[in-house]
């Protein structure tokens, strides 16, 4: 398996090699590596019969390159990433590297449910290239995840991460909000450097780019329907799946937000509520996927047990879109 | 019981009458009623034995009257309104509408579980010299509570009150939102003129605003953790229980933003979340008027069940306000 | 205001007076009164014009007292209660008292938000003719009603009370469970003999039962969907929205598990689970007094904002009953 | 990677072959494998270093085979399996299998998120001795996870499975309860043989006994506070994580029950309840652990992220024991 024996030399004490390396992103003066701007949490395309299709991959790269992101998050929730073995995750990771533009940043999620499986494959995800990782919270044992236990998980993992790590907080997936304590604390490490939230809740994030202010801990907001509020109250960016299909849009009003044409922005960011909600919570990865296919990505199934929309769905999914004047 | 002859009039057929009544507020053109701007919502100030003092209630508003809010909400959630008799509820509002600025809005909560008693309620309210209706969403039988049942219940009382009805949906409270779709339709209504939302979904009351821009609809932030996010996704003012308090800082904020000092605003915002949070969510009514007493006004006991903060819960509270340099 | 006066002289110290009374109910050896059995949450009849139909409800008592019942409760969650006004709350009473056999048990909901009014409702329920209060907590501020808050509640209802008090736990309607912890202290109150637990959480039930082994407390299933397992984990009777259609059926249920006829038992409360849930959780109210009217009893409207059952619900209300051989 | 083969030879369409299998455990007439009775849910030992410790996993099970239980689960919730990888996974049920009496029963879990991952895993618990298959619903994209999508996701996997599936609900780890009209559906399937639900919910899992009376289809109570209640409905057994400590006793539990002893399985029931939820939802593994130690079986740390209990908690849980005469 990828990754063995680096975690087992990292398990003999690399560590402070680690860290020299983590150097490479922090400087002198305990700056963190800077993340902000946006990013599309892209799809992992797959074939007719389920296998992962890397050509079609490289297409949507290639195509999504031509836009002004900072760059691209890897196995997000929506790549699928539950669905996909290890060796898959780091093939994936691995095929992005080459096919995207250099300078643009490779955020891989890197986060299963033990500590030390996660460690595993945040080191190996370095080693395929990723730029940092983003590390959602483990959550099938969510009654017994208390800040203590999450702090104590993020720690370890920042601590023998070759790369950066962002926190994410997703909770409409994993029924779990990081709380606010343990994301203080963990603002602290110096190989964390921000939070990729998708609550939606503003008033936690803006607390948190309050109590963090000391840190130069980023906050990106998880989702467009929120993008606008988030940069409001302090974030830096956005990983936005209605970037996979309206990229150009969210650029669009990320640089509204940060030119102060908050008018504008407003009107925009009205427009892109419901396609993205859509897209996300009203139908899922199926939802996008489809969307895709519309505008000139590839979308193509999803894995089962994920299922297909059906014909009603799809047509409320295109009238999400062309009541707002996207089709 | 007060209120009894005119809704027995109402019944009779004066809704027509009702309506040109309203036209006062609804010009020619079908313009409603502009209730933008900040209000706190005010306390109900009980004796040792817990009965309405309601020398405290007017000395109080004396306070407030001198800061620039839009205007009061009277019996919102932090009012006790569902601690009061109905006499007592009316008898706070005509007391206060003669305490209280004539250049204000007095905005009066007439939300009961009925359809008929919030009639009567609101109509009464009326009488007493309320200048809109806040109705909150009925809620003990929450499961039955469909759009078609909400939007039955608020086109009834909304035909039949003699003033402006400003929608109420409080989660926290009510376990219950009041659907976008049911929003959407009741924003058509010529005698509903906003909603004050404090569920803390941005992305919610962005959506609000957008699907009802061509209805003179009003949205109110319900709470002053969200504000400046919702003043960035297009609310027009709020009701914050922090004005009770901080009425001065939050009507601050409300300048910030509507002068485009976005920068400023997010620094105010970022401090304000912590003690907001504190006399709202977190320690409730008895938090915010345990603070009033520090602030100059009156807070004093509530009445029962509601129980007083335990010290250390005290030491809490003073530490949310200390901690971001207001006490 | 009835009540008025009786709360009056409570406050003047009657207390000892009222203790006396109760001494009515618990022997020397504190005994408490015995509340095994079933009890049908009897409705609210309405006539077209909302009225409340005091002919019908008479009606419908005449026929309920036919049945083996233990007794009735007037004012449960299926009673409307909180779309009656108090005159109405105690004039139902009152007419229930005179309609009902003699030997049945008056069980009379007396929940209202404040302490005080709790305490008033529950002096004039007993003046009018209830031999128990049943009490539901407090919700509205339901995240401050801590145990603490609710010992305070019903300890100060119970203390004041010349009835017995049942304690009301329906988290669907409130969204509120009265805390374990609170229940075993509210336990020891001579005053306090039981509680209606609606959640349909036997495992609580059971510990509920086992807690309070030393107390003579007694345990209420609150719905018929669980009564078997009720009885089998210590319950002594239930309080169950079906016996109002069904309440022969109801009742053989009770007997067949007191007599430990338990593979009978299983049977008939299988078939009572979807027609229980039907006229509960499902169709609420609306459902049940649709399918009273089906039954020969006087089902009628709702108040609003209860609705109607469209045709496709009603079909669906039906199915449930005629797919297990109750129509 | 095991199972790769069998997964290859699976999919060029052994898929009939692994009916006949399944023929062994369906007779003729279509009666499904019997699977009533008591099962602890056994956990994976692990040493000081986080590795399977295979050996004291052996010592347990040896221990455990004394007890009169129908058989072990593998692998569920308690068995950490979110932790380990698909090789430890197997390795465990194959070291199990080995170590257990011949006569009892190996229920493996083999879920996973995708079906794919799922069939493959359950093919390969077959090849290693496992009797059943106790499958999981995949939950990470809970909103997606419609009755047609857990329908196709279980369907798939009995179709290819050449040992019986039992579905697994378990919401209180995936925030999903498999909605009723999908077991319904599922259980007419010839290799669904029935449920371990943990939910709790006795009117649900009666239900379930009424709507697939007619399948054969076996309903397992998920834990053991609500197991009198569960064979009080229809239940035929229970995988009880208690009986990883208290085996005697639930085993006894079942016997009362079996025979109609039900004031004394009440009696027994009501001392276990406490216990189980300390071992379960108040302390989860970390407490089921290290009552194993006191019970004189390995129980020993877990992986992390899952925290040692601190000293106050572990106080608290021996309380649970020691208050109801087990320690």
């Amino acid at each position: 398996m990828l990754g063995r024996a680096v975690w087992s030399s990292v398990r003999q004490g690399l560590g402070r090699g680690l860290s020299r390396n983590v150097g490479g992103w922090a400087s002198g003066e305990g700056r963190k590596v800077d993340i902000a701007g946006i990013y599309p949490p892209v799809t992992t395309p797959f074939t007719a019969t389920a296998e992962v299709d890397y050509g079609k991959l490289e297409e949507n790269l290639h195509k999504l390159g031509t836009l002004p992101f900072r760059g691209f998050v890897i196995q997000g929730s929506n790549g699928e990433f539950p669905f996909l073995t290890s060796s898959e995750r780091l093939e994936v990771v691995s095929r992005v590297r080459q096919a995207m533009p250099k300078d643009k940043l490779l955020l891989a999620g890197s986060g299963c449910e033990s500590t030390q499986a996660t460690v595993e494959m945040t080191v190996s995800m370095a080693q395929v290239g990723a730029d940092a990782a983003i590390v959602v919270t483990p959550c099938y044992y969510r009654g017994r995840m208390s800040s203590a236990a999450l702090i104590h998980h993020y720690t370890k993992v920042a601590d023998l991460s070759p790369i950066p790590v962002v926190l994410y907080s997703v909770p409409a997936n994993t029924g779990l909000d990081l709380p606010m304590d343990a994301v203080v604390t963990l603002s602290q490490h110096p190989n964390i450097v921000g939070i990729k939230d998708s609550g939606g809740d503003v008033t936690r994030m803006g607390l948190i780019v309050h109590k963090t202010r000391k840190q130069d801990f980023q906050v990106l907001a998880g989702s467009a329907g929120f993008l606008l509020a988030g940069y409001a109250v302090g974030a830096v960016g956005g990983v936005c799946a209605l970037a996979n299909v309206l990229g150009a849009q969210v650029c669009q009003l990320e640089r509204l937000c940060l030119t102060g044409q908050w008018e504008d922005a407003q009107k925009l960011q009205h427009r892109l509520i419901e396609p993205n909600t859509a897209v996300t919570r009203r139908f899922g990865i199926p939802g996008l996927k489809k969307t895709m296919d519309w505008f000139g990505y590839y979308g193509g199934p999803c894995r089962a047990p994920l299922q297909e929309l059906s014909p009603m769905d799809e047509e409320a999914l295109r009238m999400d879109f062309t009541s707002n004047g996207w089709l």
